[in-house]
């Protein structure tokens, strides 16, 4: 069983991009020629896939665009995740934690059944909420420490909260080898003080793109110093609904490609 | 449309009750009986509801259990709501929460697709990532405080984060009329503080049972002093795990009812 941040380190650096599209595929935003498909989001999605894949280190499913579709939702879930393919690992964005009995099951939801790579969830309630998806040895498990949005000041940044989530964080992934976190944009600052605190982690970065993150900025400020690397750069929208037209996908395909030597370039000025 | 508190009070009145029942339904555990049923969750849960309908003022159902089962578990989740009469309020103990956008379809998914009255919610990432479910106006939103398991020592205790969020919940709940908290029973010093922090709110208590908390001292410590109610006591493993034989929903009723008895004889002792 091959540990997942060697697995997500040989697809860095093989493709040479540290892009991860995020498939947020809102019914309610997918473009016309999709909405009379049985399954508007599978067709969608796979359009995006096929236009993507040598181009992104991994891809990231947000459960709740799914969850909210009820049955059908659930269905492009699980078809989404089996039609990429399977040199790609696949992130499984939920944020779930609960008392450890009860978390073991989400981990057999994400991990078995549903079948990702690697999750996020939520540190708020302690080690014993996370343990059960840590064990998972071939799998990756990414903290929230400090998210992209606007409310990550009200609990996050007091008593530099995310700093001590970090470093558990850092402690917790010396024990198991599967840790990494949820490191928000916007706050480069910040991140400079999270790399510092976990300087050997993989940081998953949301809120570059339509949340307006700088990309210079965060690279300066997160990428792992041994390596130039250690880094995610989630996109979602930007690239996803790059045009609501029936040639979408192609659009979708120059985004991302656009993304990818963006990040090419801050990476090169930086190291 | 009623606000749910109101709801949930009259029912807590009525029946003169603060149990709700937890369906834990965790599939490994049920009764052998129920094992070779189509669906056997499903089956278990029926029996269960009906045994002990007339003695809870709520039924919570945690979410994790069903998704760990695949699709099956979904079909479980959806037809188990559907089965609990009109007039007991049902929780959805999910405790998600995202970036708006996301949390957005969360709620969509908890309240529009699966029909919860009220749910739980993870507060780490603040407010804006709460809003959209706080602004559904006839349901409840019950957001972590304090939790049940050990591990909330290690973020909620220090710097009593617990009591940040209880104050920012109280303030919310004061825009919004939506509001409650999760406050674990093994933490009753703790949860006296949080009664003065929101005396009007009401708390959602699990960690009583299986897992050990002090009925009488979460009572004393917790109840609403101006109505001597604002408790909403979760017994889940205890009741409906009484018995693993054919006579399980004749065990759970008899656990439930003793339960009950408790709680009165707690709050007797207190008021």
């Amino acid at each position: 069983m091959e540990n997942f941040f060697s697995r997500l380190g040989s697809r860095v650096a093989s493709r040479d991009s540290m892009l991860c599209i995020g498939l947020d595929s809102d019914v309610q935003h997918l473009p016309s020629c999709c909405r009379s498909e049985p399954n508007p989001q599978l067709f969608f999605n796979r359009q995006i896939i096929e236009a993507t894949a040598d181009l992104v280190c991994t891809y990231k499913i947000n459960l709740a665009f799914y969850e909210s579709e009820g049955t059908r939702g659930w269905d492009a879930l699980e078809k989404t995740r089996a039609l990429i393919p399977s040199d790609i690992p696949v992130i499984g964005d939920a944020k779930r934690a609960d008392i450890g009995n009860t978390s073991k099951h989400y981990a057999r939801a994400l991990f078995d059944v549903l079948g990702f790579d690697a999750i996020t969830v939520n540190p708020y309630m302690g080690s014993d909420s996370l343990t059960p998806f840590f064990e998972y040895k071939d799998r990756g498990v990414f903290v929230l420490c400090l998210t992209s949005n606007p409310g990550a000041g009200e609990f996050q940044i007091p008593n530099t909260l995310f700093l001590n989530v970090a470093r558990h964080c850092r402690a917790w992934h010396s024990t198991y080898g599967t840790i990494g976190l949820v490191t928000g944009a916007p706050y480069p600052e910040q991140l400079s003080e999270i790399r510092d605190a976990f300087p050997e982690g993989w940081f998953l970065v949301p809120g570059v793109g339509a949340q307006g993150g700088d990309l210079t900025a965060v690279i300066t400020a997160g990428i792992r110093r041994e390596d130039a690397a250690g880094l995610i750069i989630n996109v979602s929208r930007s690239v996803i609904f790059a045009s609501k037209e029936q040639d979408f996908a192609e659009h979708a395909r120059r985004s991302a490609e656009e993304t990818v030597k963006m990040i090419r370039n801050a990476k090169g000025a930086v190291s």
